[in-house]
């Protein structure tokens, strides 16, 4: 098939970080690094047309294996013609494997120790039946139905989702597990991505392109083992996964400790994470790609984004507070989405008061917009050889 | 001032029915009639963006006073610069006067009365808590604060806000009251629309045209004598306001009954009716206007509109159906609206089981379409002399 090839290409270096600027080439068009990946969980941006998140020039987004495999199931996907074709997205996507859910759903709050939130509180739900050897065994969190995700099975329904960049199957361990099951888990997931491997390269067309995932959790010498697994086999790009801390700081830490020992001629992905410091962090120490619910999330409850620099070093203003009752000034003067360029902040809270949820889809063409230009400007700050002054205003307060 | 005056010209008239085409000026453009008026009712369309309703070709929407004035008030409103900046919608627009809430509100179930529709319960709320000859004593059902509602605030409140066509403040007369009560209440709606007009004439500069209301409830003698009252006062245009019956069937009758009476030189509008079969009996009876949430609120239920002869007889699909769940093709194959354009019935339905928003703001779009182009296809047909056989096809089953 006459499919252009993936590639990756660094084009910018940075002389006293890790910061790189590169082009990845999907069949689907390139992805501009540092990049973020917007996340269409269910097949969907919540409450954004998929032709509004392209007006913000974004050039990715992802979606969830588990929760497309559930609903509506990988054969209605294929049978619109996958992924990009249903939801009329015609950059290049990602899906992940699924296993983050399925452990996170089973585990209980993955999500809130990987980000590092302090007021993490660890729960058992009942959705996790089994971890074999084989795979997980699990229960569909909308209808109680028993499920199996193994290596091979992810790879078959990533297929039939048909992403450019599909993940390896891995287990997300948590946190508040040690290191000796950290290391235990992370050989199995190295067994799981080898076998998602071999099931990829039996219909390898060419059409996608396979991630690994490094695991080991906090530990240096897990972390340095796994980035060598993943470096060693034939992946086209890597992703962290797992538990990087238990605090923000120690995230930040965490990423740093695995840039050592990573692959740096492959493309890097940081799973799941979204905050403006921390891909500034990210970014410094070599990162590619981000992603997150985060912009997204923020948006619905009424947070716009905006750059701490001009916020008393806060990432963010909440349009419910009623300070913002009068104030007919845009959310951001400087902003050209098409919420600051046609609303103010007074009706904004407007629509947030009357629960109106234009209110919110407003909020998330800024917030996708923001995020967007904030890439944009790590770009250029890399390009231009200014990344080390950029880092600085957007992270030091 | 030098402001586009107001004007209403019939160009093309029925041979067989009372239907016509015409032209209703406004300072913010033109409406072609019969058209549909959407419904923003607390200064938003609910789930559709003022730009995405400005490409279906709408040509006007509403915003309903009673709303605003408690959320997030009428001088929060004009800090705005009025309704048409802060919803950024540069086309004509309406508002109420805030009576139909206040007394729907009150009285309860008015709104269901006046459609006939069947299950109608009546309740009395505990908003409506005096009515005067003054105005009505009433509860914001937000924070419970106390307020009054009179002729002159009502207009004050309409200048506030702006919209190029305001409406009288009258009682929305429930059709469960008798005879006497309607004629009473009729008569001293009259005493408020001259004492709305009078409120109005004080600050007339030409940017805003005032509707009189038409009451009197099933009762002809009542309708008319409110008709003439009307056609004998200096109001720009007029509304059909009050009960039309306890069931579809005689809500067509009584606007049937009341188009006999009605001065056929000023635009007529039929408040909040808008089911497909609805607008045509209208039109057949010279009703100009229509506005209503059907189209938008079955659109976040599920429902897409369609034509009732490709249907059944039936005016929508529901997408929630599980017959749709591997359907491939577009909600309507004929439809060249951005939904029918780019995404197939199948993932409408994913979208709606996921409960993703997306689902009806996507079907609002299409539903917002389908109301503009019904109203294309019923001016073409009264053009062309066509009407009565649309007509039939349109709502003979």
């Amino acid at each position: 098939m006459a499919i252009e090839t993936f590639t990756f290409k660094i084009t910018h270096g940075c002389k006293n970080t890790m910061a790189r600027r590169g082009v990845l080439s999907t069949p689907h068009g390139i992805i501009n690094t540092p990049n973020f990946i917007f996340c269409a969980t269910k097949g969907a941006m919540k409450s954004l047309a998929t032709a509004d998140l392209a007006a913000t020039g974004a050039e990715i987004m992802l979606s969830n294996t588990y929760h497309l495999m559930l609903q509506p199931g990988a054969d209605i996907v294929a049978m619109n013609g996958g992924l990009h074709k249903m939801l009329d997205w015609n950059r290049p996507m990602l899906t992940d494997s699924g296993g983050f859910q399925v452990f996170s759903l089973g585990h209980g709050g993955v999500a809130n120790e990987i980000k590092g939130r302090r007021n993490f509180s660890p729960h058992c739900s009942k959705t996790l039946l089994k971890i074999t050897e084989e795979g997980a065994f699990f229960r569909s969190y909308i209808d109680g139905t028993k499920h199996w995700l193994t290596p091979e099975i992810s790879i078959q329904v990533q297929r039939k989702l048909g992403a450019d960049i599909v993940l390896v199957f891995d287990e997300c361990t948590p946190f508040h597990v040690d290191r000796k099951y950290t290391a235990l888990s992370m050989a199995r997931s190295h067994r799981w991505e080898l076998r998602s491997l071999a099931e990829f390269k039996k219909n390898d067309n060419g059409t996608q392109a396979l991630y690994g995932i490094i695991q080991g959790g906090i530990y240096g010498d897990l972390r340095k083992e796994s980035a060598d697994f993943v470096a060693n086999n034939d992946f086209f790009g890597q992703a962290i996964g797992g538990s990087l801390g238990g605090t923000k700081a120690q995230m930040h830490e965490t990423v740093e400790m695995i840039s050592q020992h990573i692959d740096r001629s492959l493309p890097i992905h940081l799973l799941g994470i979204g905050g403006i410091t921390d891909i500034w962090h990210g970014v410094k120490n070599g990162i590619d790609t981000f992603d997150c619910v985060y912009p997204t999330r923020l948006a619905r409850h009424g947070g716009a984004l905006c750059a701490p620099f001009s916020n008393g070093g806060k990432e963010f203003i909440n349009l419910n507070n009623s300070c913002y009752r009068e104030d007919i000034s845009p959310i951001d003067a400087t902003c050209d989405c098409h919420c600051c360029q046609h609303f103010s902040r007074s009706y904004i809270h407007h629509l947030f008061k009357a629960k109106e949820m234009l209110g919110g889809q407003l909020l998330t063409i800024h917030n996708a917009r923001f995020m967007v230009r904030l890439m944009e400007t790590i770009r250029r700050s890399i390009e231009s050889g200014t990344f080390k002054d950029e880092f600085k205003k957007w992270t030091i307060f």
